[in-house]
């Protein structure tokens, strides 16, 4: 038995409710779910607001009361199967309401969450598994990504004049990037759980790393900032204020950074980091995304946007695939030079 | 009294005859007729195909025979006033022809050739100007720039790597652009008249520079081949072959060279020198078009696209509008990597 129409677009209706806007990226994942009647009608809708608060399928619950006797969950996640501090299994609430059928998207390869839909199963409930599954994945990239590799997903952000600078030959450089690009830069920041430089950045530009929004106020929910090298951080840099948490990770391996920050359920770093960082990072084949923000603009000398990343010949190039060109023009009340040219893109891997 | 909706058709459809696929671009204005009879009706049409071909009134003036008489011009450009080794002027055929209307887009501005308008009004002739004349004026826009400033409309073209490299540390550079952006760059060159390096650009790559179609094979009208510098060429160069005409400009002064083109009738540059011929063309505020191909691929270190142009600080940097982004994908046969993306700019002069 496939999904029916109704549950189908049961389905379009859950990844919406997961995709509220204001619900956090990790480190728990985005989950909307639908509750139908046997007739295929609507008895309630629920979501996941985040870590702390009920999963969809719970939320969807205590939204029906009653009427999920008999009912079909369509959930974008399969249904969990551990108990956390804050919740117990999924799958037992649905088994404790009574619903008769679940079809899911996503299939939960989180090691201890995991096994749900045989839970549910072997007690007798119709499963159906992978109904619109890779608008799931999409949904919550960063934890699907996390939760099959083992380590965060690396989206590696940098800004570039069209003749690969960064800055001035006098190391001038406000600003290459539009406003119009730094407002961008904060739309994909707050997506991240994780804010990365090096410490040659912190010591040079001395950054605050805190997601602001439009009105250049910092957002209430910030990503850990993590600042990585060996060097010691004068006391009075703006990364060591108490605007967000910061962990300085005394190693220039790529490796162990990601590792560490895996133990801390990170999900998805924004590395910012000057050339040796982001070198180092492409190096390892740790990028797994490269946003670059070009400005139409041309210097002839100064500073590389992106260092030495042991290249000597053609052959060896980093290639990329172009997954997306986005052309970021000002506000009207902005400079009409005030465009910048995001391109999104993913190494190729050998 | 202006323009009736049977010439505002009539005008749209000579702009369609004038921009006939295979007509070439310079030295002379591509221009599209068309002949209405009193009644609206559409007597007759005619564009012009190039130097030593009739021009786009007399064209459609033959086409119509006697159905000339009384009749509407529709022209694209003003008709011309003079007489040339291979033309009399248009005006005097228009009123021979017993022409009683013109309706012209764009108006004549070249010394030789303007006041036609005049002396067909003087003729007693109704002459309506202007009529959709900014698309008249992009059909022709390096005829357009080349009359209105005295010298061609030059376009820099260069490839570069995401961070600014043409080719990598050991010189290797082949290809930096992708099949589709060097068929869209023989493109662009088939619409200009002069193609233009540097002597270094000789010496070392040793371009053929002639205009090739898709299957690699060069077209039958080639721009002229323009070398610029002082250093003598070895003779063994392929520029130097009898694929195209090729002149040897023993300067390095921007103003000069196109001064020198200028008096051979020439229109549009299509630059392609290495760094030092383009940074000296935009160090004299000589560029009016940049067209950049990025190639989606990171270098690290290697060969500067852009060479030094004087700029030590931001404030001085040379920005560009953005007028177009386009990417630029590969054949299905081709890798997948084989995108570029184009972006069109136009230097902001002071």
């Amino acid at each position: 038995m496939t999904a029916t129409l109704a549950e189908q677009a049961a389905m379009a209706r859950a990844l919406e409710l997961a995709a509220t806007p204001g619900v956090p990226h990790g480190p728990n994942p985005r989950v909307g779910c639908v509750l139908l009647a046997a007739d295929g009608r609507e008895v309630a809708e629920g979501f996941h607001r985040g870590a702390g608060s009920p999963h969809a399928e719970v939320d969807a619950l205590r939204n029906a009361g009653g009427d999920a006797r008999g009912a079909t969950a369509v959930v974008t996640l399969e249904p969990c199967n551990h108990t956390s501090p804050r919740s117990g299994p999924c799958a037992e609430a649905l088994l404790a309401a009574g619903v008769r059928r679940v079809v899911f998207a996503q299939a939960d390869t989180n090691p201890v969450a995991r096994g749900g839909a045989a839970t549910l199963a072997a007690a007798g409930v119709e499963i159906e598994g992978g109904l619109l599954s890779d608008e799931a994945r999409a949904l919550n990239r960063a934890w699907t990504f996390a939760v099959e590799h083992g380590r965060p997903f690396v989206t590696w952000k940098f800004a570039t004049t069209l003749d690969g600078r960064s800055a001035a030959a006098d190391g001038t450089s406000r600003w290459v990037s539009s406003p119009a690009a730094r407002r961008d830069t904060h739309r994909l920041r707050s997506e991240c759980d994780v804010m990365m430089v090096g410490t040659g950045t912190v010591v040079v530009d001395d950054p605050v790393l805190t997601v602001r929004d439009e009105l250049d106020q910092p957002l209430p929910r910030q990503p850990l900032r993590v600042v990585v090298g060996e060097r010691e951080l004068p006391a009075d840099r703006r990364v060591l204020d108490d605007a967000a948490e910061t962990l300085h990770l005394r190693t220039r391996d790529p490796h162990e950074v990601l590792a560490r920050l895996a133990e801390r359920d990170r999900q998805h770093v924004f590395l910012e980091g000057g050339p040796t960082l982001a070198a180092a990072f492409l190096g390892a084949d740790l990028v797994d995304e490269v946003v670059a923000y070009v400005a139409p603009m041309l210097l002839g000398d100064g500073l590389s946007a992106v260092g030495s990343l042991g290249v000597d010949t053609i052959a060896a190039a980093h290639h990329l695939h172009v997954d997306d060109v986005t052309v970021l023009r000002g506000h009207s009340l902005e400079a009409a030079e005030d465009t910048n040219v995001r391109l999104t893109m993913t190494p190729r891997r050998a």
